[in-house]
């Protein structure tokens, strides 16, 4: 049974230590609407006023205070970083046709898919002026890159839809690109703006990177064993686009042939309606507990990418928020 | 009667001056295309490889000439302002529906609107990421700056279809903002990067802003009394959705009440359908003379621009930009 998203918001993460730093990043947000031409202002406030997760930001502080200390310059990476991940959601909402977002009506759905195309290229726009500001042209650069890994990651995913042939390594390329790319950046450009020493900035990359990597599996394991009522967003609709996500690649990899057969017929044909049977046909054949334990892997090794850093509070929450998100993973395994 | 586009090219500009360095440019622009994923090149390079007029480029190659001397910088300049270009031609045809641009299809016709406003996104982030590689960081902001204005004016324009109330202070800044952005930022930047002083770079900028300003209205009043056959696209659609251009506003403006409300009529119904006839008004009533003077009065404009540098072969062909478009803009009040 599909449910509207308004039913419940997605769970919270542990983000206690910077929540008036995240407060304050709400703030800068809004205020960084006001460059816009006051009658292009709306739009974007609107957009940027979405009660999102905030992850992004969230990492970008903790990493700067888990490497020396959170500066204005680390703020300034939180909105940068938020903005280009809104500008990815407003032209993602276009391309899935979806007309509500947490709670409220997509930009598409009010105003349209032409306004939305360039109401997203213009935060884009406005996001990279603002990494200009900082001192190291790298900065700015790897922001670029990882914008650009942002599209490409979704361009080979539409890609390969439908296509079977898709190997876990490509898998893997496909959602760091898409997924883990700005996680990384977070994390890595965190510590590069409080000059740390390329291990340090390497690790800290590596963290990032792998946490993406690990929410995205859990995002994908979600969509076919999560509960719709509790997770508060419609699920099933990786199999409804032909995504092939981690669970299904471990199901097609230990399937037969005959089995491989049916489980293509099945996505192809996008029978049976209701996932929860195909579901439990990967449950069933552990492909779940697979993607889970992979993921949970990842995890593993994010912690000792920590290893490296001084403790302190802001260790403590990324080594946190690891553990919370190995919690939610070890739901999906008791969930089908 | 329209006409498919492929019929005739557009008039050439006369770039014969620096026809090898454009050459070189779309070389470049293929050598760029292979920095993306074996996967996604394709896609990139039959964007790129679209015979434009390369307009943004010459006038970087041009300015830099004109300024002291072509360098890679400028090189570098023309590929990145003619990508970002690109990337919003990309999206414009999503937001059209256009099917056919120069004789090719769209991307949005080839492979649909979802991988088409991902390959602007990562055409447009690899654009600025190219930027970051400029020693001064405000090159690569001022770039980032021309595209969100782009992004913004084709929004304030968007917002104002049908809305008669538009004024032409209100109708300037949107066309500065969706073309001439990019035109100064070719011209401005090319006399930049040859450390030229404040006042020779704000000629610059004066000069592509009004170079790219007037282009606009010549492109508007083509688009009402242009021959198809002749022009080679489609004319008539500024009407049809409902964009007053500068023929119009100086229709409205001279008009009575009575005949105000005959032409709002026509252009909220799209009766005559057939264009020639709002033309061949607007041609009687001299509003096609007026917008036409005003673009040549900024092309004169931006003669005196140039005063400022010294005699050279870049300089001439700059003038020479300014005399053909005057041409253009000429057979215009004689076309109806």
């Amino acid at each position: 049974m599909k449910l509207p998203s308004f039913l419940k918001p997605r769970p919270a993460f542990p983000f206690e230590l910077v929540k008036p730093e995240i407060e304050r990043v709400e703030e800068l947000l809004m205020e960084q609407a006001r460059a816009f031409d006051p009658n292009v202002e709306g739009y974007i406030s609107y957009v940027c006023n979405t009660s999102g997760k905030r992850i992004r930001p969230a990492l970008a502080v903790l990493a700067g205070g888990a490497t020396g200390g959170v500066t204005n310059e680390h703020r300034q990476l939180s909105i940068i970083l938020e903005m280009i991940h809104i500008a990815s959601l407003v032209h993602d909402d276009i391309m899935d046709g979806a007309t509500i977002r947490r709670e409220m009506p997509t930009a598409a759905a009010k105003w349209g898919n032409a306004l939305s195309v360039l109401l997203g290229d213009s935060l884009f726009a406005y996001a990279l002026e603002l990494a200009t500001q900082f001192n190291e042209s790298s900065i700015c650069r790897k922001i670029a890159r990882a914008s650009r890994d942002v599209a490409c990651g979704e361009i080979l995913q539409t890609q390969r839809r439908f296509d079977f042939t898709l190997s876990m390594e490509e898998y893997f390329k496909i959602i760091e690109m898409k997924t883990a790319a700005l996680f990384a950046s977070a994390t890595e450009l965190g510590a590069r703006l409080n000059g740390r020493s390329d291990s340090v900035v390497t690790s800290m990359y590596n963290y990032g990177n792998r946490l993406g990597t690990a929410y995205q599996i859990y995002d994908d394991c979600i969509d076919l064993v999560g509960d719709e009522k509790e997770i508060g967003k419609t699920l099933g609709t990786d199999l409804a686009k032909g995504k092939l996500t981690l669970p299904m690649l471990f199901l097609l990899r230990d399937a037969t042939e005959a089995q491989r057969t049916k489980l293509q017929r099945m996505v192809l044909k996008g029978e049976p309606m209701d996932t929860t049977i195909l579901a439990s046909i990967a449950d069933y054949a552990g492909a779940i507990e697979h993607a889970v334990n992979t993921a949970k892997e990842m995890l593993e090794e994010a912690r000792k990418d920590l290893i490296c850093l001084d403790a302190s509070p802001h260790k403590e929450a990324l080594v946190t928020i690891t553990q919370y998100l190995d919690g939610l993973l070890d739901q999906c395994r008791t969930s089908v």
